[in-house]
């Protein structure tokens, strides 16, 4: 196995500057053209199997080792977002208004050396490996759902990913078995009330009052409905309600989110909402329209498989630290995997030790260290092996 | 008329003896026995028709005059209240505990000796006088429907009635078209959740949290619901959940009141209150029960009768002073009269001039100017007759 | 008197032709330039000592009698409103965008001729009219403020006006002692609480939430610290937080209007507003602005002058009712000339019997009886000649 | 060390006659009498150093290792409850209305036993091993705190105790790093608003709608205030508002509890409690009163200890499980022990595996399967020798 971290450190130039190529030209979720073409013809020049347009945009390609073995995945995602970028680097984005400011294209570059790495060991493999490149990650409804839905994890055995995390530092690794991020969904509520003359109430149905009643309730979710040792949220960001002073609001449009960890408590939320609104709607001669938008499914890790990563992240050299980590309240689509095979989900710190300041993910001055790239690809390389040597072993 | 002024001035004295012999000897609600056969021994020895036990302990006393005409009912209230009475008078109550401390036994004296009067002038009389004497008047239901129902009102065209009304000065009157006293009903509430340990909330339903939910959005049936310029109120004075200070409450029980002047008013908060409890209820997984018990109906005056009244009190030597008053949140069971027949219900001042603290009806140290029952008696007796000429009148 | 019938029926044909004159050329509020000009001259042509620019641009014309006695104000607004003409008659605005939808032009026709015939009957009067025609009556802060305060009321002794009223029907007046029409006052919030990422309130402060428990504990202002008995409105027309749907929001703005007819309710529900906007701040760690902008006074009739217009108006050939109406919960700036000399206002009704539909007051459509003008002239005029006859007599 | 757990396996039959003989006699907290003479003495005849006494009725017993080395302690607690109990067994409770309902009989025979194999093997032992017996930790302030301030953890390096736990099936131990068990703080609120007649709330402060408006507000602690990754409860027990239906509120009184496993979650919890009275309060003019009473303060296990207990449980016969817990939301007072030293506390399941009911621990049938006694002792006993092990082997 140490060969395949010399031969990581042998390509890192390669994988940073592909990483700057990609930076370069990244492109919009469900619009990526460029992106997947370069991937697949990458793998294709390493001889590998590829699929192109899987679940849409998405690429596949496959890696049979010399010997027969179970089959693992390793995912990266490859989208960018509408951000116009604000660093001053010489591998600025070259498209105004789109930007890698999330860190995909240091997940395919990492992806795709790490893929180059384990076709020349493919001598020694037992086993199969499938590099699953998705499209639209940062757009829901994703592309996960589309890419499992056309195939991609036909005979796939457990499922491997990585986030860079820019505001960790270089060196750490964060793992989690259970969940490790949020389900994150997304509703719409109108209250529709009946408008009138300010100075005449009792002619109408005050929205905002309604509205008002059904927020204050709604606080009873979380503090009262939910258990105390569960996490849930649900915020509203918009209540909306524009008249003139002396006009009783016809309407109140709303928009909010709930984020859970559980599947259970994330339905409860959304039927709990749905209850309290249109009690509250019946109590005060409102009516209501509710419409709830599922996001993404939480990130819950395998507990096997993130005791693999732990154990491995903890002898892999440049890891000078695996934490386990609070879970994020963020979404990714990386849970629909883990929905059909076994597998885990880590965050390998990004922050160069010399920044003063970390801009965020999402930020148009984010950036990350990449040397971060290299230990992500140690990490799910050594993983992989590690995996397909212990089934192997246990078949014998 | 002048005749029955001078007749009441003759016979003030003894309207005093009878009302302090009346307060010596008060009576509970629904339990007076003495009081009903004193007031019909005084009728039969006057000559005139008496039924007594009417609608249960009320006496009905008819006075035909000598020629035929319209009917004319007066009516007076003759039950005390289950105060221990704190003045000391000559005429203090005998009985323990019990006290006419809201002038009952004044306005029996009054219509007693009125009474009188008028019978002096039978001869003069194009008409007839019911006088009702009605028990009751402090303890729901009430004398006056079940009176109504035993048949006091037969063939009766108008009402009169009075209260003698000690925070206003000797020598105003009270005056008020329309609604001048409130319909006062009652209700209960039991909200049931469903206990639990306070640490976990989420296998309980709150009793306390809904029931406060449910008391912040009772204030909007006043403050949304009801016109600004309708007169309306609910008041919870009991909110009762009792539990160690770490088990959720399996329920709440609450008392409250309503109040208003408008028939429709009153019906629409009582609807609006179950909807609101209904609602509470099921948006947070909670059940109630609901009883409302309807109180006395609102006292609305009828605009004929009571110019007549403002008309004639206006003429009576003694009054000072005819107000249009505001009206009364209280209540008083001669609402269901006017249901019946057209009238009128005023309030005659009885505070002593020489007073310097007028205690509050219902207070064991209540009293009042005895000579507002002359005042009374004056105007409700020339009412009357007024009432009767100008009918004969409009007859020729 | 039957001698001012006469002239104002004879009249009644220039009533009408100078109403329509205005209506076809309305002027906005405090932008009014042709109108006080046509109404100053034809003042002057009837010989009138006249006063232009009155507190910007009212205009005063004074009719002295030829004996001395008291002083009778009589007022007619004459701005008219932004709103573009619907109807299709000869008399149709020919300003677009601007429309006499309220009545004023009605309002100053009226009492332009009433100004006409009284003159004729100069040698027969003890004592003064002064006719104001006031400006900006539609738009706060009103012309009635700063023509009071330019003198307009220096010596008058009463005042008294009316309005036109559609939707009562032609030959009915309104008329009200006490408050009339109520306090309209406008109020700005915003709430500033501190924004953050939807997931994460801990580090927030949601305005949202703030506002509408606010907004719950605005109702209590109405339902628990005003007396049942006076009526009082507090409505927020508009409750703004808008971000997207995972943004806690940083700020909440609000609009809203206090109604209240007694002076000192309209103070009390200001400064609880207030208190509650400040209490629910300080509980949830945010802060807040509150702009409290009164509108015009109440309008409150003095006894006197009411009952007086009361009985005129019954007297009056053309007027079949007259009756007590509840009070409007809309606003007028004729309260200010109330508070400084004693006065009424009251509501000629101005409904055409053969109309089916009547379009309100600001509507694009609307139109009022020209009869009515007529009538209000009677009563204003005939009023104002028995104030003066009997403040004459008094004097004797 | 296998030493240890033969001994211990030799000795059960004592355990359990004495845990029945505590049983027999169990007595209240704070009241303890004969169960610290009988502890002491039991400690006296092994020959160990005997203090009792300390911080009240607490026993501490030391027994010195014949090398020098680090001081571990093991604590047990032995107050009863005020439960009558219903169990018919042979070692029934003979003090009426008290029972030993949550265990702490086995605790101490336990401990007791353990101490004596220890004592057994003190010439292998290097260093010291203080057995606290703790009294009163069923009702706050507890015994733990008095008992450190009286010296129990002088010279004490880590510690190490156990909760017997029927619930839990034998066999299987639960081991949490970090918070295990919440912090239980108490409140008492009242609110002093003004009392009043039902049909007047402008002359009151209605106590009741204070509250109401105070208990939606509380919701938004939990809700908004605290992280969604935090655990934390407030709940109200007790709301208590008891008047007539037709009288305003004077006065609520409420009673509730708060639960955390942070203490700055705890502090901040209280803070948030008081400014959401005390802002409630202000915006509607009532007065309040705030006491909090501190409970016992959350249970927080640290990393090394907890590890060591995990692997020495892993290799304990008779233990076919370590958990990872839940942490519990109900208090203990032996985090008072770990705010001054490290050490970890652990639950054994005691659900005797034949039974089909488990009655909670404070049920009047509460019992245990005694076998668990024997696995406390060891896992305590082999974690406290292997500390002592490898502390001496470090000094070496």
């Amino acid at each position: 196995m140490d060969q395949l971290l010399l031969k990581l450190e042998d390509n890192f130039e390669e994988m940073v500057s592909i990483r700057r190529y990609l930076h370069e030209h990244p492109e919009l979720s469900h619009q990526e053209i460029h992106t997947p073409a370069y991937i697949a013809n990458y793998h294709q020049e390493l001889g590998l199997e590829v699929r192109e347009f899987v679940g849409g945009r998405g690429v596949v390609a496959t890696l049979k080792g010399s010997k027969p073995g179970k089959t693992v995945a390793l995912r990266a995602d490859f989208d960018a977002l509408a951000i116009q970028e604000l660093n001053d680097v010489p591998y600025k984005s070259k498209n105004d208004g789109v930007m890698h400011a999330c860190g995909h294209d240091g997940h395919t570059a990492t992806l795709l050396v790490l893929a180059k790495a384990l076709t020349e060991m493919r001598d020694q493999l037992s086993g199969t490996i499938v590099f699953i490149h998705q499209h639209a990650e940062e757009l829901a409804p994703g592309g996960a759902k589309a890419m499992i839905e056309d195939g991609c994890l036909d005979g796939v055995d457990v499922i491997f990913g990585t986030h860079l995390w820019a505001p960790t530092p270089l060196g750490e690794v964060l793992v989690r078995e259970g969940a490790i991020m949020a389900a994150a969904d997304r509703f719409e509520i109108v209250i529709q009330g009946k408008g009138g003359h300010g100075a005449e109430p009792q002619h109408s149905v005050d929205a905002i009052v309604v509205g008002a009643h059904f927020v204050t309730q709604l606080q009873t979710i979380v503090s009262r409905r939910i258990a105390p040792l569960e996490s849930a949220v649900v915020t509203l960001g918009q209540f909306e309600a524009i008249n003139p002073f002396n006009v009783i609001a016809d309407t109140v449009k709303m928009q909010g989110t709930v984020r859970a960890f559980d599947e259970q408590v994330r339905r409860q939320m959304k039927e709990e909402i749905e209850l309290l609104l249109k009690a509250t709607c019946l109590g005060m001669h409102a009516d209501y329209r509710f419409d709830y938008f599922d996001g993404y499914p939480p990130v819950v890790n395998h507990v096997e498989q993130t005791q693999l990563v732990a154990q491995i992240a903890n002898e892999t050299p440049g890891v000078e630290k695996v934490t386990v980590c609070s879970p994020f309240m963020i979404g990714e689509d990386y849970g629909y995997y883990m929905q059909h095979v076994p597998g885990t989900f880590f965050f390998t710190g990004a922050k160069d030790p010399d920044w003063e300041t970390v801009y965020p993910h999402h930020h148009a001055r984010f950036d990350f260290d990449e040397r971060a790239m290299l230990i992500a690809a140690k990490v799910l390389g050594q993983a992989t092996l590690e995996f397909l040597l212990t089934e192997q072993r246990e078949e014998e």
